[in-house]
């Protein structure tokens, strides 16, 4: 019998445990797996054998509960990026004999584009090789929602849903003076704007905002924005508008770059403030009202206390698929959501080549963006809205949530 | 009978609206009141007339259930403050004749520090000239948690909540991967350091952080920071920094102003960050190690969705309770919490002279510091720790937590 594998790779989300404690749960619910192992910070743990024995923790539903709902990644990250076995091959032998030495038969790696990479690379090269007895399976795991070959990504509705809330809560609280005024708020998205595009849902909540959108698929003019901004002060006492943080300008350089290249702080770096605070200062010097920006920062990849409960249930799902699928005797592929309806919301899990997957990035479509470049179309919120469905139950303690960790190599709750 | 008023002023809160809704329901459910109003826009409104009948909204328990729920000022605020009426009787005048017109017998004003002061100027102002059928009671509100002569504050507790589970959650984010690296949190609080001090009850969740808390009652050496962070990474590989946004150096200049002072931007604008974008150049430039900073901005002021439960019941407790007192005859009085024991938390309610509250700030006590200024004594995490007990149940439709609120003069839900 062989055992298991799992690492986790790349940026953290609210998802990405749920996925682990889906594949930790069916690896140890198998009879065909010994031992479940976790490798500390991705590839790098496997590189250095930093490896911690989760089938225990497998076996406590408490455990497993908690994990799941804990943000982050439990068992660390990483962002190496393998290069091609051309050019490094000892590392590949390295880390096969490592797989080897630990009798490991399945590894699971979850993550984004670079993570599906080195899945692809390390099944190609086994391939290559006639080593038939490691099955690599990856399971996504991405905020951004920029993986192709699945209709959503894990972490994605969940970062969704604290957008949403939050900037409808924002919205309320831009609302209390009797005077007008711009919030600009930044969401996160260098180079596909998913995550702006949902604060579009805020509006489910009282229809009061945001009035203006703008994702960084369509290049940004800052005189149209001017125009845009100050015809919805003529119709509203109180704008928010919502922006990529990858906000491009028609030449393609990041609206944040063009602003912090002229200027050099005391000790010589680079102005770190981005499209927000450009824009904010763009709007001060433009409108001449109150004006204000926000950046939702790492809040929105983490608040696992908003996590959306459709969400954490799809990730668990692609985690027991991973091991599934690897116990069928695939390898080289990666777990996918195919949607089946909007209303209702059904989906059907399924498993994917991976190389159709890896440095691969989905951008929103054109057609979900209007013409007018400072707003989504209704097919996007419908294609949104499902994901952000449904509420998790937090475990509190002493007021605060309580997660799982790992603190000198061993597993605690607090 | 007589006709009661109410209104909201300051800065918005997670709990003012409870309050609100305790105010609503004991001045409906009372037979000595006839109609409610609400003045939008505190002061302002009463001035320009522009109420709002509440007294059907006292008799829906859903809409005042959603009410207690909703952030900011669901009146809508201001930041009028009164001169004195010497100076401008004539604005007095047509106050007290306005809140005649309406058949006023009670006002009751909902804020903080400069609310208060309008409270006292008004109660003064009647009692010196011997008008006696309006009495004026203030119900205290502020996140900032500064105001004498209670105990705490209405909207700390959830504004304590929120950032003690956002540093707890960025705490795990930080922590994934394996590189020293420095995380610094902006708290707000201009000229006291309480809000900045709940970021020490996310240890109570995995005791892995903050690592280091700067409240702005001291003053603040950056060499000593220095020292402190590099300190601080002996021993963990991530150190999380909670800091006040009105951190003051030696001189009691704030941070953020000698940083900007020297610096503008393209349009002639002063730069605009903060003192945690100001500490996180100190530390890149002096540790090396990766920094990143980040702002809670108005998210810990408006983020009812994780409100502490005993805020909110202790904020409709006292706006309740300003309607009895103004029913019993009392006038130019704040009603006001007293502990009475930390475990098990016991509080009681009662008034306050409203002179002792009026224009004082409440800061924290140099003793709950420790005597090297980078963390909080343990007298201060048992004052905190009862103030974010328990949770609120939100509820959710489409996903987003509904709120009420007022469009166009109409109250609506959504």
């Amino acid at each position: 019998m062989k055992n298991l594998l799992v690492a986790q790779s790349g940026g953290p989300t609210a998802a990405i445990n749920s996925t682990l404690a889906g594949v930790i749960e069916k690896a140890t619910e198998n009879n065909k797996v010994d031992k479940v192992y976790g490798s500390l910070n991705g590839i790098d743990g496997v590189i250095e054998e930093t490896f911690i024995d989760l089938t225990q923790l497998g076996e406590s539903k408490e455990k497993l509960y908690l994990l799941e709902r804990t943000p982050a990644a439990f068992l660390g990250s990483c962002r190496h990026k393998l290069k091609d076995y051309t050019a490094e091959e000892k590392l590949y032998i390295d880390i096969i004999e490592i797989l080897k030495k630990y009798n490991i038969g399945y590894f699971i790696y979850i993550g984004g584009n670079d993570s599906m990479d080195t899945v692809y690379k390390l099944s190609t090269y086994c391939r290559i090789n006639n080593i038939s007895d490691i099955k690599f399976m990856g399971a996504p795991k991405t905020i951004d929602n920029d993986l192709a070959q699945t209709d959503h990504c894990p972490g994605f509705g969940s970062a969704a849903k604290y957008i949403a809330t939050t900037v409808s809560e924002i919205i309320c609280d831009s609302r209390v003076y009797n005077c007008p005024s711009v919030t600009i708020i930044e969401i996160m998205g260098r180079n596909t704007g998913w995550l702006t595009a949902a604060s579009s849902l805020a509006r489910l909540n009282n229809n009061l905002g945001p009035q203006l959108i703008y994702l960084c698929e369509k290049s940004f003019d800052t005189e149209k924005f001017t125009s845009d901004v100050k015809k919805a002060l003529e119709k509203n006492i109180t704008v928010v508008i919502a922006v990529s943080e990858g906000l491009k300008d028609a030449n393609g350089n990041y609206l944040g770059e063009s602003f912090q290249s002229g200027k050099k702080d005391a000790f010589g770096h680079k102005y770190l403030a981005g499209v927000g605070k450009y824009l904010e200062q763009i709007a001060t010097n433009n409108i001449g009202c109150k004006v204000r920006s926000v950046e939702l920062n790492v809040m929105q990849r983490c608040a696992s206390h908003i996590a959306s409960s459709i969400d954490l249930q799809e990730s668990k799902n692609l985690g027991r698929l991973a091991v599934h699928a690897a116990l069928e005797g695939k390898s080289g592929e990666m777990t996918s959501i195919k949607r089946k309806s909007n209303i209702p919301y059904r989906v059907e899990y399924r498993t994917v080549k991976i190389e159709k997957v890896a440095n691969i990035e989905k951008t929103v479509p054109l057609e979900w963006i209007t013409p007018d470049g400072n707003d989504i179309v209704n097919e996007m919120v419908e294609y949104l809205q499902p994901l952000i469905q449904g509420e998790v139950s937090i475990p509190y303690k002493k007021g605060i949530p309580e997660t799982l960790f790992i603190k000198k190599g061993m597993i605690e709750k607090a």
